[in-house]
């Protein structure tokens, strides 16, 4: 069996993070890692247990679609996974049938499709694997609606799929995954070409009409209910739920799920007595924590990390070489690489890395009229109370800088000292005062006794 | 003996505190529930020690004059406190002989009439009751000239109250307190009745030129020279003196004036070993202090309270669901119950309660023109040198934002993030930044490595 | 010998610095006294050790030079060092030859010109005085450009002096010091009041005119070549050089230059058991450390200062009477006496003294675009990557003001609450927000339950 993985796909609403989703770092390694490792564990496990007839040839045989750019990067994660993989490389973000096609040479016997970024339990595969017929598709059990694709089914049969049919008209409360079974492949590739005219192919439904003509012409097709984990990674706060999973599995053995891993703190890494550290907590090498931090988990810090005096991470995942300098607090946040800190505030954020914030800057997270944050000018629901900041790579914020709940900051953008940032910022902009906000008078200082003002200072 | 409570007059100079000055609470209780507490233990004491024939009956037959609001929160005081009471409803403030005469028909008898806010060493009941006349008055010995009523005196007879007398025109150094003891309470009535015409109800001296009246017409009318505590609470900034007078009563058992109880820290308080706790402190049931925070006392941390992580409480008063967040210094300041922070300065302010404060944001209570805090367009003198905020209930204060010493703050406004707020603010109103106050231009960020960059940060 | 020296010359570049270069303090002493000490050690040590001929008479025959007002100032450091000294008095900043010429009817037989600023290796004197000859100049080695004066030389003969002879002109690689050698002061006198006329006086190459001519006349004028430490002292920014190089001494003993004294910490000194103490730091009497404070080496804490809760102070120095308040974080920065900080970043910065800062004030010291940081509008090449303010005596910083990398700040001046300095501000002015920055709108507060929001606030 071949397992196509589509990964680096367009993420136009991703923005202004730029780095594609498969590839953004949790607990120090790329998504894509954690969810190839999972598929790999997951056959390696039912190999070794069972045996199993969909398995006939090596582990592994994977085909990672993906665009130009990302290319190598995600070679070197199949690479380090110690995976048998090809690359097919999809020149332009055309939809997923178009994916597919970049990589219909590759394609032959039974194959698995899955999305790189979409992090889900192993029984997902373990459902889909496990029923015999010519397609098997994921069906993710809902309780309320969900602007999907909902399959249509009677009995253990799929009759259709209905894109965001509405809330109170969905046709079943099972929404498609892209967890993708196909008993032949090639058929599969013959599907997409006879539908995809040049026309057609601009649409992005391309995948959907092969998937209806095959039902309509009679094939086998199935649907295996999952009901486990599903993290969609669609906007940039998306990232924070990421987060949230990962770190909530710190202490999970794979195969022993019970295992509790409380704390690994790297024999590399230094921290000082007069620290505090709780909870599920990793600490990488080189990492250093200073007197007076706190850390309470789950927490991942990377390597070369340092957590300053006083400072106090919670809930948060640092990449490797953050500095949180003194005195800051990251609460519940995506910290990206190299990113650097010095007396901030940091709640609910999502930084891609690179990232600098002067003494004294603020990411609020609350909004003082209590409502759920939105973001945008278009106003986007997030469904988060609290909400920071959301910066592309290389953003700078001066000192005693603000920026409200939900803002976005494009790439290499600056945000001036003081500046109070209540909207969007394109990348390469700076945003500063006027000089014409302040004025400059005469002024005639008060002169009192340095005992007088001692006294006031002690009391 | 009746004992008369004027509770809920008119408190306009205390703008922006709504909440009745009686209903305040201090170390968890009202003011009014402190007050009356002393009376009653007071009395109870006397009776013990002395069984006096100023008490026949049985203690503590108390009539309480409020308005129709506070009646219920009046009535709750008297009923935690097991006295045998009535209530009396003032429906408009129209002064003090108004308020007697919404009581008229529960006075006969002995009566003795105090003020529900004034906090007093309970020498002074000891003193009033201890002459036989028919009318006795508290007289407040004053070291210098105060704008209040002052009496006139002949030996131990009163000849009259002159108001505001001007300094140097004192007749006595008495200035007249609330604590009047009348033999005849119909009398009084009586007296009241007779010199409320229409026209003069609307002035506020009725009582005192009915007091004028009886001494007119020979009623034996006596003072008590009174030299004890006596706090006014006129102005809010004075529940900065109150709040210092109730912390400096924490470790004071009122029986064994001398007894130190000077931690009372409840089981239900949960304190980190990594905090400090000093001088006297009460940390109330379900209140927690996280690791290196610090309490100087004295002070007193409500129910359910958080003292969070590096936070620091100094002689202050924080009622009950209060929280300080991470890295708050809070000094000697009155905070209303259900009110949060995080990382602010919070220095000789009055917060009334339900008050919000974003990271970053500092009450200043120093000028840097060392000159004594004023308050308001008036530039009423406070008398003194450091003064916060003074906030009504429920004003929120974004990140980063600062008020300047003596600022007012009507309830339920905001003040914007960053915002530098110099004048008072009515309730309902936000202030922000105009939006022409920033200026947006391209910006070319400039690439250094991360290397260099790391040597800058840790150097 | 007589030794000259010239203290209290004019410091326009070092503006907004007032005080005397030579008599600002470090360590606690005016670097004047530091300078002479190091002299006086120095020649007891040549007269203990070798007995030699240059030290005929009593040891610390000095000439001191100075301006009307520093005169008390530097009298009584001599005094406090036991020095047998001579004041003279230089009315007017009329450069160096004048300086001489104020003092030349104490000048007589052998002497030494120093510069009571420069800071130098004592190995300089022992450098000059070993060579026998009519005058001996010290040459500084120089391994790339400085715009000095250089040692135009054959052998060991110095045959003129070339002011700023431009990069890649140098006639050697040897600028001449202020450490100068003549075995008849009278004799210089003579030159000095020779080429002294009028129009001359004005000019500052006097005293270099007068070598020149000594030189064409034949005398025997030499050089001893140096290659220790010399730190210039000419722009405020210098301060932080001058402070590193004592702050790296603290631990040296002159005799004896391997000792190592750790720390010293005065027994009147109060250090809290929870606070940090680490590297080579000097406590003085009567300071305070309290709980959480962290003091990294090389640190100077000078008599009466506060190092307050959880403040942290890394490589810097602290003069008498500073206070840091709490949570303030301070490093490799120069802080003049009675300083007074709150919550607040000072990153290398140079504070003359009785400075004051609101809580949240922030010293910005690391420009957001890398660059070097320039000073005034005159950009001001410094060298330096990390520079922050650079303020004179008096200065105020209101809450949440933040001043940008090496800008200045003229004394008793006043930078308003939550501004953001970004150039120079001359004396006596101060700098505020305009009233029309702000704008004012109704507002409807959301009310939430407050068991929604306690749970907002804990999670």
């Amino acid at each position: 069996m071949k397992i196509i993985v589509l990964a680096g796909g367009e993420g136009k609403r991703m923005w202004p993070i730029q780095t594609d989703k498969c590839l953004i770092p949790f607990l120090g390694k790329p998504l894509l890692y954690h969810n190839l490792q999972k598929i790999k564990l997951h056959l390696e496990g039912e190999n070794i247990l069972r045996n199993k007839a969909h398995l006939p040839g090596e582990l592994g045989s994977f085909i990672i679609v993906t665009n130009p750019q990302s290319k190598e990067a995600v070679a070197k994660v199949a690479q380090d996974l110690g995976l048998n993989f090809q690359i097919a490389v999809q020149n332009e973000p055309k939809g997923m049938a178009d994916a597919l096609l970049s990589a219909k040479d590759l394609i032959e016997g039974e194959v698995l499709i899955v999305n790189a970024e979409d992090v889900l339990n192993p029984k997902v595969f373990q459902g889909v694997l496990g029923i015999q017929a010519d397609v098997v598709l994921a069906g993710l059990k809902m309780d309320k609606y969900f602007p999907g694709g909902y399959l249509k089914v009677t009995g253990d049969r799929v009759q259709g799929i209905v894109e965001k049919p509405g809330e109170g008209r969905e046709p079943s409360d099972l929404v498609k995954l892209v967890v993708d079974y196909f008993k032949d492949g090639k058929k599969l590739v013959e599907y997409l070409e006879k539908v995809s005219d040049p026309e057609r192919s601009r649409r992005d439904d391309v995948y959907e009409v092969a998937l209806d003509q095959m039902i309509k012409d009679g094939l086998d097709v199935r649907f295996s209910k999952y009901e486990g984990t599903w993290i969609p990674l669609k906007y940039p706060w998306h990232i924070l739920d990421v987060t949230a999973y990962f770190l909530s599995k710190i202490d999970v053995d794979y195969f022993l799920e019970d295992s509790k891993i409380e704390q690994k703190i790297s024999p590399g890494a230094k921290v000082s007595e007069k620290a505090t550290i709780e909870g599920k907590v990793v600490i990488e090498d080189g990492a250093k924590v200073f007197e007076g931090a706190v850390i309470k988990g789950p927490c991942y810090i990377g390597k070369n990390c340092i957590v300053g005096n006083n400072s106090m991470v919670r809930e948060s995942n640092l990449e490797d070489g953050c500095v949180t300098g003194f005195n800051s607090d990251i609460t519940r946040s995506y910290i990206g690489p190299d990113s650097w800190f010095h007396t901030n505030y940091i709640g609910d954020s999502v930084l891609e890395g690179d990232f600098g914030m002067g003494s004294g800057a603020v990411l609020a997270n609350l909004r003082l009229d209590n409502k759920d944050v939105t973001v945008g000018e278009e106003h986007l629901e997030t469904g988060r109370n609290k909400l920071g900041l959301i910066a592309g790579k290389g953003v700078r914020i001066g000192v005693n800088a603000s920026t409200m709940p939900g803002v976005r900051v494009g790439s290499n953008s600056l945000i001036g000292p003081g500046v109070v940032l209540r909207k969007d910022l394109k990348e390469n902009k700076k945003i500063t005062f006027k000089e014409e906000s302040f004025e400059i008078q005469d002024y005639k200082a008060t002169q009192i006794s340095y005992d007088q003002f001692r006294d006031k200072l002690e009391s």
